[in-house]
């Protein structure tokens, strides 16, 4: 049977979306109440700031709020953290009262989440605090410049240049990094900027939730829109923060959506979502190209969460298992 | 601050549900043209059986479906299936034409799925045919009793009964176990009554979207609930085939539903599930318990994919895939 170019070329797009009728989902019972707590209310739509002084305006907005959550969060944890400068990058220095001697020689770079424009500053270790704490062992967080000031590649930078620097005293087989949402996304793309410069990689890392794709493609995009409560959907503000990160470059190339990248000879890699993630096909499509890859990589999707809510509701018994989950793949995947 | 008892004990169910507005969701375009095809078409709800007859003639239906598609995927796959009794059970042995060599002396033990009412007979053995042709290693299909006739305990007495047949000629840790569904479930179910029975263990098992909670407990029996288009609801036919497998009994009971049990020293398991699955908590939720348990747990959620579509869309490339990263795990974990 012959079958017209355009209709083999054009075909994908033929096939209609699914209609879904209005209706209710529950709360689930099968997370603990602090997370259930957290997974009630319905999405709360951000106004998407429309020049640079409004995203700054909004950055400095939200980066307060999370600002104030972190005496709190360094005390219960025993954490101290102190500002300093590697490369001529600001960075924080996560130590845990206690680091588990296995953990004496290791340490981690953590590259925050933010959507690429939010959690600079003293919030930047937010996520440091909760892995050095619950994980006994130290933090390196990277306080990488961002837009509308500094966009691509400053972030990727700033991540190579610190990286380049701890690796001098530091063996890159001890040394892991990670971090969630844009941290996931850029911890990629590091580790493919690093595989291009020929520079050690790290040991292992840690995806959460990565944003390995910066265009609105994968099923979870669109099957956990609205149903994720943390991001809502990419319409508006992540569509916003990923041009203005981007700066005019292609949003599909790898250095910016890694997932699009070649992530073979990456090392062990853990990866983390939720069933109501918005990222969880980012998440599963990235699994599966590292597997591709031939590399090691883990899966972890917790029930019920939505985007980055293992670290964003730190005060579930769910945030603590998820950073002692990470610190078990990297007490099993860097050398000892 | 005093809070009333009854607001403590009544807390949970005090959330409201969210309310989701109508709307339409895309085929994915990140998985193959075959699975497109697939996922496109909105879920068709099956006429609920309302008694015994109306059962044996849907699932009679049913298999017929799914028999007529045996010829063409032995003949593709290269696969021999032979039907034979094992301690007076009827089971399949099915032969790839080419065994590796390190799987001369291994041995997979297959529960088929079909909600523990359809896909009886030759049927059985579909799924072992994926994995004998992609896996190139000899499966034994085990054709349990169903209901209505032969409700709980049958499936799992048989199950139970051919493995202490067969581990008396293949070594334990040699041999896996796995299925799909309801084979999932019964997979799982069955470890747990080896263990109480202090049997051998499978040296490795695969769980795929596993019907670990017959009850519709956890947060993807909601939120993915119509997004799935191959089991679409819990409600209906789901519901009916669970009590009448369970006929009576508490549905909860981990050897129904396997997540309510003591996972502990389980061998290694393989969770496979997908984005759309209305089985994805189901899955991670088991993964969880295996990983508490202390057990090596992977997963794998694949991209778009609703309930078992790695199985029945056998024609996509993401089947040939899923079959060949399930050889590779039980190649890394059954004994050489």
């Amino acid at each position: 049977m012959m079958v017209p170019l355009w209709t083999a070329l054009c075909w994908p797009q033929a096939l209609p979306p699914r209609s879904l009728a209005a209706r209710e989902v529950p709360v689930p019972e099968t997370v603990s109440p602090v997370l259930r707590e957290a997974i009630a209310p319905a999405w709360n739509p951000p106004v998407v700031p429309r020049n640079a002084d409004e995203w700054r305006a909004f950055a400095r907005q939200r980066d307060e709020v999370r600002a104030k959550q972190l005496p709190e969060l360094r005390e219960r944890l025993g954490v101290r953290v102190e500002e300093t400068k590697i490369a001529g990058v600001r960075v924080y220095r996560v130590r845990p009262a206690s680091i588990a001697p296995v953990n004496r020689e290791r340490l981690l770079v953590h590259l925050h989440g933010g959507a690429y424009v939010f959690s600079g500053g003293e919030t930047a270790a937010y996520e440091a605090i909760l892995m050095a704490g619950h994980g006994g062992i130290e933090v390196l967080s990277v306080d990488y410049r961002m837009p509308p000031d500094a966009p691509f590649p400053a972030a990727l930078d700033d991540a190579v240049a610190v990286w380049r620097e701890v690796i001098r005293k530091n063996p890159a087989a001890k040394t892991g990094m990670f971090g969630t949402s844009a941290g996931g996304g850029l911890t990629l793309a590091t580790v493919l900027k690093l595989k291009e410069l020929k520079v050690p990689l790290p040991g292992a890392l840690m995806a959460g939730t990565p944003w390995s794709d910066l265009t609105k493609t994968g099923d979870t995009y669109f099957t956990n829109e609205m149903i994720d409560n943390v991001l809502g959907t990419n319409d508006g503000m992540l569509d916003g923060a990923a041009r203005l990160y981007a700066n005019g470059r292609d949003l599909k190339d790898p250095l910016l959506s890694p997932v699009y990248g070649d992530l073979s000879g990456f090392p062990p890699a853990l990866l983390l979502s939720g069933t109501r993630d918005l990222f969880l096909s980012n998440t599963v499509r990235t699994h599966r190209k590292l597997r591709d890859g031939g590399g090691t990589a883990d899966l972890v999707v917790y029930e019920g969460q939505s985007h980055g809510q293992y670290m964003i509701v730190n005060r579930a018994p769910e945030s603590a298992e998820a950073f002692r989950e990470t610190a078990r793949f990297f007490d099993k995947h860097l050398k000892r």
